[in-house]
Order: C-alpha cells, then structure tokens, then sequence
C-alpha cells in the first residue's frame, strides 16, 4: 500500500497548485482565441467556420497534453486518468486502484464553456489508496482557485480557509433542514422521456426538495433555493465553501468528482451516495465509492446545542434520501 | 416628456457606474464581516449570535441608503425606487412613469448572498419615458461588472463588449433552437403545491424544455442545458452576455430586471413576455412591459444565411412560447 509523508504531498500539492494555475491560464487563453483578445480587438485564432465545438474539444486535449505531460516530467512512476483519455478509448471501466493516481478533468462544464458561461473549471485531484488526499480547482474565468491537501485545510484563492463561515464557528445544518438549505442539482444529459425513467425520477426528486412543507404527500422540503450551475465540480467546490449545502447528482464520472471530493472532505463536508437504501432513516451513512457515478454531499457542518456537526450531516442525509429517488447509472462492466 | 442628450446621458453613466463599483464594495465589506476579513482571521462585526437573515437586511439596507443619498445629492429632480423601499411600503403598485428614474435593487440574489453563494449583485437601473437607458450590475465577488448605456454598448469590466462573441460576428440564434441553447430559469419563491399551481406548471415548462426531441408529445426541446442562478438580474447580465441563450422568468419586480433590460437591449437581445398569447406561432412579439413580472429573455443574435437577426430571436421566442405555461402572477393593484 502507497505510503505518503506529510513533506512528500506537501511538495505533490505545491506542484499541483502550480499546474491549476498553468491549466486555468490555458482555459482563458482558448476565451481570448474566441473573442479576439482581452477587449474583443485582437486577432481571432479560429475563423468564423471554425465550429464552436471543435475549439472547445481543441482546447480541452490540450489542457489535458499539458497537465499530463508535467506530471509524467515530474512524477514518472505516478498513474495518470484523463477524461480525455477516457473519452477516446472504448471502456469506461473504473481503472483506480491504490497507486498514486492524478485524476484529472481539464475543462468541466463543457457546456458552459462551449457557451461562455462563467461556470467552467480544471479538475485535477490526487489519490492514493483510493482516497482523493489532493485537490485544485480553477476556475478562471470568476478568478476562483479552490484547493485541498490532506493535514493543511481547503482554500479559496490560498488565503481564505473553507467553508467561509468558520469564525467563531462552522455553523450546524439548519434544525428543519433541507428547509433554509441550498439545494443544488443538475439536470445532465439523460434527458430520455421515458416513463420513471432518469430525467422523471430527478425532476420528482426535485420538486419534493422544492415544494412547501406539507405538499407532495409530506415530503415537500421547501429549500431556501434550487441551483443547476452545469458543472458537478464546481457544485462540490461550492459546497467545500459551504454556499451551497446539499448536493445531490448521478451520471457523473470520478474525473468530474475527484478533486471536488477532495476539497470537501478536507473542508469537513460530506459525501455518500446519492440512492436512498432500503431504511433510509437508519442504514450506516457510508462514504461515497469513487466511481460508483452516485453523489450526494453535505457542507461543513459544526454542532448544534443537542448534535455534533456530522449529527447535524446526516440527518440531512437521511432527509434527502426520504425525498429523492434512485436513479440508474450503471458503468460499464461494473 | 423628458428629454435626455447623449452628453447629460454619459454624465449620468459615469455616475451610475461610480456608485455602482462603490455599492460592489460595500456588499464584499458586509461578506468579510462576516467572515472576518479578508483571510477570516480578522475582527468579526458581528457576533455569533447575529442572525445571518438580519445581517443581510442590514446590509441591503445600508446599500440602498448609500445609492439613494447619492443620487439624491447630485441628480435631486430624478426619481427614486429602490427594493428595499418598496418592501416597506404598504404598497407594490408600479411607480415608474415617464419621468427620469432610478430603480434599484441594492441586492439582488439575497438568497446567495445570505449563503455565501457568489452570483449576488447590486443592480442600478436608470429608466426615460419607461425605457431602462442606463444599467449597471456589478457581481463582486466575481469581479464581474456589466454596464450599459444607450448608445454606447454594453460592456463587461468596461473592456469587454456584450455579447462576447461578436467578431467577425455575432452567431444567430441555433437553427433547431432550443436545441443547442442554454436555458435559464429560477424556481422561484412561489413553492405551492396546488394542482397546476405556479410550481407544476414552471416544471411541465421545465421538463418540456429539457426533454429529448420527440419526446413529451413533440414538445421535447433537448436544450443544451438547464440553469438556474437564483439571480433574475445575473440571468439578464449573462443573456446580454450570450452566454445563456433563453431566460424564462415570472414574479420578479422591476428593481429585478430594470438594469439587466437596459444591459441586454443595449447588447442586442430581445425581452418580451413569459406568457405565451393565443397564437405563439403569429402573435405579434411586443417588448416587454416593466412592471409585467413576466420575462422571456433572447441573447443578442445576429443575421443567418436566411434570416436576420431579429429573425432567429423571434423564431426563438414562439418555440419557447410552444413549449412553456401561462403563470399566474398579478400584482396588487394592477
């Protein structure tokens, strides 16, 4: 089993940091080739025929090369999985096993980048013995740097610790929660209208979370609000800051999730999986499997006069789990 | 009716735009004392028992009195509406006549603001005859400000111009629109769960939006994704953008939308009603009324092979109208 000393991911995530910084840079370079330079009158880099897609899948193997390219310079022996990489092969299996593996998406939120919506990010996590220990994400365009390492706490921007709110203390979770809570989902890609399918499955589990106490037959949540930002990265980096409080997605893949789990479990936050058991009100809350597609996320939490924070974390599990239903994303070969 | 020069009209930009960037920097002041100071390791203004909704109301209310003294001071003829007057007052008649006015939302997004959330802005609007003329939106803790003045331009940071996208030119709405598009919507505070109640009938809305093509009795709109920021102002700012391709909105007020209107108009997007007309295939395509509470907002487009501009907005426009229901919010009095 991979053994890491303090000194050696200190130095791992000096690195790491480094290279989030070099990758976001990269990101805005591929906005200032869309535009036409910092004020919109320099030389374009792609024509007017240049699809708008094709720029966005240029720039994302490229931030890819990059960043795989410095880790194999610096750190030969570690193992290294790239969305892109993935995406071009032919199987999706889970490929991380206990080495030290860089775990790498170099543009989340596509969609938002290929549109120009601020909400796009690098992802690049660290893990060793299945446990993402580090974490970057950058994202550039809102100059938001979020970072972890394991032992030094999870940072916005270097100088900001997280969750925000720390000072006297880290807030509970509401004591009627999800009410006054933040409920952030995504409505994805699986967008098939068929009957208890996916995207039927997540909009009754949205509107539970959404309707007023008392409506939907008792399950009615009435969160605080409901937020679909476009990217499953930036959801757990917001929840890691404590602005958004319950994150709840299927569908997504460890890329998407690995250095935004790394920041929140540093952050204090916590991660299970999104498919309510079969007692929802009493099964063990177990930590959420890196690859089982399946995420649910509760902010950093401190006590309440009568609970301690992860009292307060899990009863807002279970409230979720009572609202929400399972969704079907299998991988394949799982 | 009033009259304004394009020179008294710059005067009053740069003004607006002064007290915009100072509003900015009061919102990030009551964000640090809340965390205290900018690496959390300063002075709280507050204690930990101040109640996180009263820190906000103060807030919103300090920078509403800081907005109005200042333009009361230098333009005293103009009139005065501000969000945090109206909710104090008995009434939500609409105020706005033809008179020059200023219509203010010291915090739009408080929601976002009370959680730390970033898509929180200061919204200015300066409104001629019932035309929005002058915007100004500034996102702090984003470093994101947008501005506008009519006859000239819309701009991000002062640097970029709106859209982002314009050279060598500005892409037409998608042919297979909404398709390919970017859909916004907020659920809103709303969250009754009355059978076809304002919340089931923005999810039919929703899902109809999302949904694969074919699906939903051909309603299915397969857009390209679905967000909501719990910001009615940041939805108009990132339109004016093109970064979100449709924003579908009812409920919000006129503080909410006057600037985002003045910043979009100005970029080229095309605001009219949410409530789709007997005939959403021929219905005349009106612009929207301030004070409505009903927005359907396109992003600046511009000419197809076959098609102006405004063509492929308004093409945008009926199959929203298609696939969207009629919500139900009056207001008191009208």
């Amino acid at each position: 089993m991979a053994q890491l000393s303090q000194q050696e991911l200190d130095e791992i995530y000096a690195f790491a940091l480094d290279i989030g910084k070099r990758a976001g840079k990269l990101l805005l370079d591929g906005v200032d080739k869309r535009i036409g330079g910092v004020d919109g009158s320099g030389e374009l880099a792609f024509t007017e025929k240049d699809n708008a897609v094709d720029i966005v899948t240029k720039t994302d193997e490229d931030v890819e090369t990059f960043i795989r390219s410095a880790i194999q310079e610096r750190y030969p022996s570690h193992k290294f999985l790239g969305e892109e990489s993935y995406s071009k092969g032919q199987s999706r299996h889970y490929l991380i096993d206990e080495k030290p593996t860089w775990c790498v998406d170099p543009l989340d939120g596509t969609v938002n980048y290929t549109h120009l919506f601020p909400m796009f990010c690098v992802s690049i996590g660290f893990i060793v013995n299945h446990r993402p220990v580090i974490g970057i994400i950058n994202a550039p365009f809102m100059n938001q740097l979020f970072s972890s390492c394991a032992g030094r706490g999870a940072w916005l921007n270097e100088r900001r610790q997280l969750p925000l709110i720390r000072n006297p203390s880290i807030p509970p979770m509401p004591a009627n929660a999800p009410s006054k809570c933040i409920f952030s989902c995504e409505w994805g890609k699986d967008r098939r209208d068929t009957p208890d399918g996916n995207l039927h499955r997540k909009v009754e589990s949205f509107v539970n979370m959404a309707a007023e106490i008392g409506g939907r037959g008792g399950k009615g949540g009435m969160v605080h609000g409901v937020r679909s930002l476009g990217s499953a990265t930036l959801d757990l980096a917001y929840t890691a800051m404590g602005s958004l409080d319950i994150w709840w997605e299927a569908g997504c893949w460890e890329w998407d999730v690995a250095a935004g789990i790394a920041i929140l479990q540093e952050a204090g936050g916590l991660v299970t999986t999104a498919n309510p058991p079969e007692d929802p009100a009493n099964a063990p809350i177990e930590e959420a499997r890196l690859g089982s597609r399946l995420y649910l996320a509760i902010r950093p939490a401190g006590p309440s006069e009568t609970e301690t924070g992860r009292q307060t974390q899990e009863r807002v599990v279970r409230e979720v789990w009572r609202r929400v239903r399972a969704l079907d994303y299998s991988r394949p070969g799982a």
